[in-house]
């Protein structure tokens, strides 16, 4: 019942980015996304037009996106927070496909990250994706905690549906859920899935979870069972939102998003095809972790990946 | 299909603590032992009886189990190499319930880890699990490398089966599957326990996986999915047999056990019951944080346990 191939968006340079605090050069980042695409990767969240005083390390997105030369095959999301952005975004309306919106589903998080109620972040994101598909770019809607909120616990699975729904009536071609801060088990993601597919005939479900609490694989095996077949990633298990226990400071950099390297060497050792080429994909990595200048949270990138070959 | 509850042996004080550089002062394996025992642990891998030059990190076999003051619940493990060693720990037959053997599923892994061929280990295993039971210990017996070898590749799972058997018809009454160097995927699990299930009727399976690419949990559920019910971790993701990629020297130090804290969190979302006390488990944890120095592994250390309770 496993799928015999998923789709994997890289989000590395921007959402593993964004919260980096030293600045990454640019030709560092133009670098990295070429690495990747070279890799294999064909779908690629590139930046974010978001305020560069808000996400001062997402400040050269148009630079990126005038540097980078990806092969045609790629497909380049930008992140696009409002309708200002997207008239940045217009700009260089031919550096890119894909236009990615967001909301949270608590109100608690949508409020502390845009500073709105979750209705005004609808309504606000039904203009984007409205001008954005009459620029013929396709629109992928990302609900933030989908599968609970730091602030407020539960979140209701109907209301994840009723949003996701509401950004596919905008025109939405793909619903992102996020597990932004780690909080997915995967029962929960066996039972969520089916629910909202259920709810959204035609589109496309893609799992973003974080691993923030070591569970980031095994709920994507959990996606997997429940027939996902579309995923994000960042290399070196960058980004996020990581919530940390108030009480207990944590002594090093919580994680953030699933790592790639890592999600990609459990697919292909399930015999699931990714085109990714692993092995290029750590390179990539690599050129990063150099940069940054401190190990990245990918398992693969220590241990290397699996080898069945003998060598004794 | 899950189950309900699971067991959990806590293998830190062995499998965790025997790779450390650095001596720990019997007097903090000791707090830990007690402090994993107050937390809920009823399965505990407390020391082996190794030869101290082979291991002078458990040279303090002897002075642990006396020491250690535990609830009767509790039923706590030695690993025992050999007669030698279970003869040094017979002079303390009362301090301990059980007995871990083991012998790895390929020749090379058995040779470069106790320098004899996998029949010679088998040999010896059965003669240490005869006078084991003869003096009233449970016998426990696991198998390294079942799951795949670092040096010869795939391991051929009738193999590990019918080292399985033997170990059964020794008088093991619990076979351990370990993944020694993190070479298991979700799927091969999936296949894999079903089948030795079937060839060990009567005996309890256990897995016994390593997160050395960040699969441990999605592994963990893989076997759940196969009706395991008996699981080994450690917390702070401590220990194990890391293979390193030998082109790329680890820049941090490579993970080894499934981390208890994840697993235990994981399990806990899930519904599924341990009997342990997470927060009193992390408690543990960070003492020896504290006395390694460093951080551990375990996300669940640096996120803290997932919160549903409002606080916004």
């Amino acid at each position: 019942m496993l799928p015999d191939r998923v789709h994997l968006r890289e989000v590395g340079p921007r959402d593993g980015f964004q919260n980096e605090p030293e600045t990454i050069p640019t030709a560092v980042k133009v670098a990295l996304i070429e690495r990747l695409a070279a890799a294999g990767v064909t779908r690629l969240e590139a930046t974010s037009f978001v305020r560069a005083d808000a996400i001062p390390q997402l400040a050269d997105a148009a630079e990126v996106l005038r540097a980078i030369r990806l092969p045609d095959a790629v497909s380049v999301s930008v992140l696009i927070p409002n309708e200002r952005g997207l008239d940045a975004a217009l700009q260089l309306r031919d550096r890119f496909d894909e236009v990615n919106v967001f909301l949270s589903a608590s109100e608690t998080h949508n409020r502390r990250n845009v500073n709105r109620p979750v209705a005004d972040s609808l309504a606000g994101v039904t203009r984007v994706v409205e001008r954005a598909r009459a620029e013929g770019l396709r629109c992928q809607g990302t609900i933030a905690t989908a599968f609970g909120c730091p602030y407020e616990g539960r979140v209701d699975p109907a209301r994840v549906a009723e949003l996701a729904e509401a950004l596919v009536v905008a025109g939405c071609e793909e619903i992102a859920f996020g597990d932004t801060t780690g909080m997915a088990n995967p029962a929960q993601v066996r039972s969520l899935f089916p629910r909202w597919a259920q709810a959204l005939p035609g589109a496309e479900l893609t799992a973003h979870f974080h691993n923030t609490r070591g569970q980031g694989l095994a709920n994507a095996l959990a996606a997997l069972d429940a027939g996902v077949t579309s995923f994000e990633a960042s290399f070196g298990e960058l980004g996020g939102c990581p919530e940390s226990d108030p009480a207990h400071p944590p002594p090093r950099i919580p994680t953030g998003n699933v790592a790639s390297e890592d999600l990609v060497s459990m697919l292909h050792e399930m015999g699931i095809e990714t085109g990714i080429d692993l092995g290029r994909l750590l390179v990539a990595s690599r050129s990063v972790q150099e940069q940054l200048g401190r190990p990245l949270g990918a398992h693969v990138l220590t241990a290397g990946p699996v080898e069945w070959h003998a060598h004794a």
